[in-house]
């Protein structure tokens, strides 16, 4: 993976990085197992990820990535966007190994200011919090509901502290069971923008996210598990302009009379020409569609409606729909 | 203070408890002592509460309190408010018994998304933080600048977390040697609003600001000095209602014909008229000008540039007019 | 109406001018004649002013005023907010008297950067637009769908332009066959903010409206019907001085050992209270709830979802609850 | 220009236009004259296009075309950038040829909801408007300062109605002597985002700018002279990735061993390589700089200082650095 590293390119979703794999080596990926799953409007995608060789071949710690990819979410439908949060709550159970009294912090991850990044702040405000109601108020505001917490720490460059300082701080003093952390991811596809959402078992790693988190946020930081749930909202500009090659470059190796070009190309050419085409703010550039703004709102409101009903099995979907417009 | 407590009024300024105590007594507070100082542009009122009597009598603790009052932050000129905030670096700087070496976290408190209540969350968004640049950059890149960290913890309604939780946990996990914490305030007098700032070296109490913190801010709940830098933005409307019903009565006192009046005025009745005034919205009827916006713009900036000013001595302050635009 | 003239203070509301009216004559107002009706979440009130006498007392123009009260707006509820959507599709549909083919403009007026007079570009935001489909799409993108534009012009002190004026200009470019103009308006009653919508088939007169109009906005000025939708989102604090005032004055009045204080208090030295009481803000402090920024965004969409439902009549309502979320 | 129109890409800046027109012909383009100038930070290109040979040549119309080069606009120094509205000022002089009482409509074209389409509508909200204080206030209120109005008249999507109309709308009704409209634009070069700025005195052309106005904005439709001021905000995905494609192809052509190669390349191959990358958004992917929020803050400011430096010369520019904060 020699050009993510030079292009400092993370390949956040654990799909991506499983089909790099499998292309570059042609064969399955030992340690990793895949599954699928159909649903009306969504396709869901289960990696489990077993054992060290697979952890370096695929660069992701050992646990369980669920992608649900739904292109329909860029349609303005709020019907269709209840059932993608109804699959996604259904997806988040399986993963939730807590009891009904368990508490919960939700962390929105990300620059509030930067649209493509601001995901996680949006999903923390458009949570329903409960802790305040458990711990104050008297028992029937509560009832049936579990207590949840939710925090957006901000970003380095806006408090000058590590994000997952910030949150260990807040998990210390307020001892939840269970951290879900929301973030903004980079993805390899355009098409995978503002419709896919990744569900990991191991938290998030030192390095990924747009924030590019220094330090991870996961059990070993934090103490209890961290469930994290990432959306990705751009592609990098490096990785348009390296694809834009490689399939050019494929297309010619199919062509006998374009066989000995292929060998020929300087690996140095191809990285200063990538160098070339982004400029100044290089590997700073993001790609994103134009209807980012709508997008974020979207899937921000479906996140959080799917957290919300996988969190409160005992109320009934539909009362989410309706508080959460 | 019957009608402070009746209708959940906070009087979160010392001058304003002063003239009230002085006012219901007629004679100086034991225990308290003013100060007065003139600038350009504002008028330096510093209250110290000396001992227990005086923290009864005043409702507040041991401490000092100095109010700025500076009428011409309503006007539209940076000049102006750049000599606002180098006197307000220069009250801070009084206050300040950190060594050049100290670390300072600079908390905004209040909700975002209320115009009235955004004043710290404001202050947080235009500060120099430099923590990271001490902590993971080359020295030359934060040479003569004081490490600085900041915090916008949102409201107990939108995280379900005690907003000085946050804080505590924070201040464990960055062991900062100061924190400064700003707040909106609730004012007596609508003048007031958006031109006067109160410093206080007590931190902030259970129960002030217009979030009604219900943990205190202190040296006591943080571990480290906490220095309060509040601003008022509102005057409860139960204020207005009672202030219009104080100062016809006294009026009609001077007037010999109605000495009788007053005397035989119910309480009863004077509280019933305000709380019909108010109806169901009740002491959550809040009073603000129609600039609120542009007030909390200007003042949001002064007092960055103020606290930037002070914390880094070997700057000079042009640069920080220069910078905080 | 010596107060509301001193202190220049519109009585925006048909509904309070009448209770003024009557209370100040204790009987009814020859010429208008008013109309009540019961829904589960509204009390409407009709009331029509008919004739020049009733004009001059009420100081409103001919012409029909509904007032919806739908208290429960308060409550984040959205069930509640779309039926009450509904009772004022009901209602404009009264007073639309415009055929299949006709077309409509929508003008939000206020100022987007203050949150109580931000109403009428918040409906713009969340207006269903369809003339450029109706325009430069195929027919089926917009069957069923009436021709609507809309249009947020922004206030003098941003533009530098009167308001009518814009808004003259694009119909005379566009010829809308109706233009209905949402406002934010001032109360006389706290109670109001947020929770009552007036209809008024006689457009905005000149002075109306938090922000005040110079020139109207109404049949005379742009050549088309205009019907006004006003929300109160503001008290004037001198209104919430006066009532106090006032009502402590009556209490006495009931007691006749007061009786005689009435006849004796000098209206200048009752003037002169509220000035004083209001300071150097004067009459440009507005009173508002806490959680004004909820209700801006509850009633924007429930206005914006009235005038789809009752523009769109083919559509399901149903189908608006969902696409306006 | 086949790849442009294939995907629909606009050469919205002149210096651009006049590059790829002299790399496709490998001369000096007839009936375009070019001259530059170097200040401290910034560089001045300027363009000519004279006869319609040149026209059809570069797809623009006869003008003066200015490009403003400023890569330190990405420096937060407010120094440099009151600097770079100096120049702006200068070089908008030049190309006003209004009297002293010429009145001027600022008109910010965009959509305040996309970040890197707000410029115009952030250009309006900076902008110092007087039409109102000349025409309501008395004298001395307004001495000095030229009559002014701004106007951010919205997007098709949000209002449906041509942006052009609502303008022209405007004009006839206030009939100003000039309209400088400011606009967001695309850029062939990444380098150029947020640093460039050029002013062209043919208005804006149909199918211009991130928004594509379907009319043109210009002296023919709008009856009075239109100076434009446009900002690159964004490149088009599909130009990085045919970019990508070029220099790598260039690179091949210079190897005697792969000259044959690129005359075999088929054009159809290319331009589904670029599809493919583009993938489901399409030419609706824009790349931008991570820190495009604060890119369209500096930049709105130093336009709306230079428009105020140009507008109002009796006034001291320092006067507005001092405001315009």
């Amino acid at each position: 993976m020699d050009f993510y590293q030079k292009f400092n390119v993370n390949i956040d979703m654990a799909v991506e990085a499983h089909d790099i794999v499998r292309g570059q080596t042609g064969q399955e990926v030992p340690g990793v197992a895949m599954d699928k799953q159909s649903f009306e409007h969504a396709e869901v995608t289960v990696i489990k990820i077993m054992d060290p060789s697979a952890v370096q071949a695929m660069g992701k710690p050992v646990g369980t990535y669920i992608t649900i990819d739904a292109p329909d979410i860029r349609q303005n439908n709020k019907q269709i966007h209840n059932e993608i949060a109804e699959v996604l709550a259904k997806q988040l159970s399986t993963m939730l190994s807590i009891g009904p009294e368990a508490t919960v912090l939700i962390v929105g991850l990300g620059n509030w200011n930067a649209t493509p990044d601001a995901l996680g702040p949006r999903v923390v405000n458009h949570t329903l919090v409960t802790r305040h109601l458990k711990k104050y108020a008297p028992q029937d505001l509560s009832g049936g509901l579990r207590s949840v917490s939710a925090l957006a720490p901000g970003v380095l460059g806006i408090t000058g502290i590590e994000t997952a300082e910030i949150i260990k701080g807040v998990v210390e003093k307020t001892q939840p069971d269970l951290v879900i952390a929301v973030d903004a991811l980079a993805t390899q596809s355009a098409d995978r923008i503002g419709t896919s959402i990744q569900l990991a078992n191991t938290g998030i790693s030192p390095g990924s996210g747009i924030g590019n988190q220094r330090m991870g946020i996961n059990q070993e930081t934090m103490g209890v598990p961290v469930l994290a749930i990432g959306v990705p909202t751009v592609v990098n500009a490096a990785v348009i302009a390296q694809s834009a090659i490689d399939q050019l470059l494929q297309q010619l190796s199919t062509n006998p009379m374009h066989g000995q070009t292929m060998a020929n190309i300087n690996p140095i050419a191809m990285e200063q020409t990538v160098k070339s085409v982004l400029g100044a703010y290089s590997t700073n550039l993001m790609v994103t569609p134009k209807e980012i703004d709508d997008l974020i709102t979207f899937i921000g409101k479906i996140i959080a409606g799917g957290i919300s009903i996988a969190l409160h099995p005992s109320v009934d979907p539909e009362e989410f729909h309706m508080y959460l417009h």
